[in-house]
């Protein structure tokens, strides 16, 4: 590995790479307070990581993911530890018989975007600037690693009980069904590693950049919530980023009706949000699966999954998570168009709106 | 391993053997006929296995256990092929890194007698004359392997597709219990490998004798048909048996109504038999799950697990398996004492009465 740009993840860069992840994780990937005490906790006893660009890998190396899967409302009650983050390593290196030279996260979000660092100081391994999603998703197969053919299996799965499981299923999608299928039994949650690849294929496949991006917005809403426009201050800062040019806020109010329930391993629901002042007869709904996946305005479509629909508090523009929204909240939703990697047709037909059961086909945030 | 009392199990052993497994199957174990396909063809590509006694194992040759798993009701339809036979023997060799000197039945059933004859041919190795039941039952627990502390995990699962998953679950009842998650998933049956013993432990923890104790049973309704007293000769072998010298017949009728379905991975039921002459005031009821596990007379507990309770056909003497339970066959209900080591109190709270949700302690049948 050529680390001569590595740059060291400190402690404090934490806060902001989790709220800015749980802001690209539209709702899902887990709350980023519990992701940053369990990296804080492990930076604080293993040191704290490094991480390398995608661009640095050896074509060669073995690069591992590492997550944690489960519905987000279970992770806020029972928090992945280190142990089982480091079984769902150590079985697959052991299924494989390749060591991990290099950790990858599979997704952005509050609690994913912490665990991979949490794995590589605990490891002393180097952490990739980059992802599959540049979101998050709810399933296994939604990442770009998936559309470029690679297959989720051989896929690891762990948890406290020092249980671990291996699932070699034929493909990225029957991975997912296996492990959903487990994910209740194995306590609702659970640590897992999937995708196995080498570098050349993280260099194919991955969204980059995306820790990075992650801390330019955490950083960017500090920066704003000090002249207390948070809100306007980011979505300043994502116009201006590589990926989201199109960023907007479509709708503020509170939330006045919300259907939430824990369905085959997922927090599915929908928020209802009235608007206030001369926005009073307008009502916008958010329909989310983990992520949210599709807002309406008085009806009508106005943003759909892949691009992201992002809930925040409207003063603090602090991210709001799926399993933390509540009756009466005070929130903005903001749109922001994904990555042109993420709309091709192949990719579209694995996280496009009717991957999610909708019957309708993806249209572009900045056209509706 | 000293093979000097090795015998080999022949192409015309296995009806036999599948008949008297079915028998002792209760009911489960799966279809003898399905079974004996399977394992006829392998003998013809491959050749006959030996098979040895437990007694001869060297103490720290490496033992496979081999069996499908799943509701037998899809086993009739989807029959289980040498590959994922062989794919789920090869996957736990893979993970535990030590290769397979001898196959071990977990139970014996119709098909579970059958498939690790099939591997042994398969593998050229031997099979042992023994298994964890001497019976079968519904859950991977429910065995003498775990009533002596040995774990079922790490256990491996196959399936058509090439598909594997490696379970390695903190103790057998967890083991069973991801499994069975992920059994609908894996197409509702599947090839298995669990409880890698060495031979110490299988000389410790098996039930010994077993496929040849089969083979006598399908033996003697053969020999029985003959004279058109098949029922009354298999009750008179039974009795001469070391194991079931309690067995008698407790009721003759036929089925005058029949609830069964796939719940969770089995299939669960209840048959009601109307007596016939003399008889015809009065019922028995046998409730099952895979495996009969009450029977009742006019609703008085006359038999209960682990006892055997098994339906056969009254003029052919044929045993009747739970999915091939019908409306208006004639059939005679057998009981038998198990051996006193599946009657401690241990083996009881493995495999009694309270272990299948009943409220009531285990009374053996001859007490009844």
């Amino acid at each position: 590995m050529n680390k001569k740009n590595s740059v060291t993840i400190r402690k404090q860069d934490l806060k902001p790479i989790a709220e800015g992840a749980a802001f690209l994780g539209t709702g899902g990937g887990g709350d980023p307070y519990i992701g940053r005490l369990v990296a804080e906790a492990l930076f604080d006893r293993y040191g704290e990581p490094e991480m390398i660009e995608a661009s640095e890998l050896d074509d060669d190396a073995n690069v591992y993911v590492s997550a944690m899967m489960g519905a987000p409302t279970v992770l806020v009650e029972k928090i992945i530890g280190g142990p089982e983050l480091d079984l769902s390593i150590s079985a697959l290196e052991k299924y494989t018989g390749k060591k991990a030279d290099a950790i990858l996260p599979v997704e952005m979000g509050g609690c994913n975007s912490m665990l991979p660092l949490a794995v590589a100081a605990m490891r002393g391994l180097p952490v990739i600037n980059a992802d599959g999603m540049g979101r998050a998703f709810p399933e296994l197969q939604m990442v770009t690693f998936n559309v470029h053919g690679i297959n989720a299996s051989p896929m690891s799965m762990a948890n406290e009980h020092g249980e671990s499981v291996i699932i070699n299923a034929r493909d990225s999608k029957e991975t997912e069904n296996k492990a959903r299928q487990l994910i209740i039994n194995m306590g609702g949650s659970a640590a897992i590693s999937c995708y196995p690849m080498n570098g050349a294929q993280v260099k194919q496949t991955a969204i980059t950049g995306t820790l990075s991006l992650a801390m330019g917005i955490g950083q960017s809403l500090a920066q704003g919530r000090k002249e207390n426009v948070a809100v306007k201050h980011l979505v300043e800062f994502l116009r201006s980023s590589e990926y989201y040019q199109h960023a907007r806020v479509l709708f503020s109010g509170k939330i006045v009706n919300l259907k939430s329930s824990i369905e085959g391993g997922f927090t599915k629901g929908e928020c209802f949000i009235q608007g206030l002042g001369g926005q009073a007869s307008q009502q916008m709904s958010v329909e989310f699966q983990n992520e949210n996946l599709v807002a309406r305005l008085n009806g009508q479509l106005v943003a759909m999954v892949p691009d992201l629909i992002c809930l925040v508090d409207s003063d603090t523009g602090t991210p709001i998570t799926t399993e933390s929204l509540k009756y009466g909240q005070r929130l903005s939703v903001i749109a922001a168009s994904v990555p042109p990697i993420m709309r091709s047709d192949k990719a579209l037909s694995v996280f496009g709106p009717r991957a999610f059961g909708y019957d309708f086909d993806f249209t572009a945030v900045e056209k509706l």
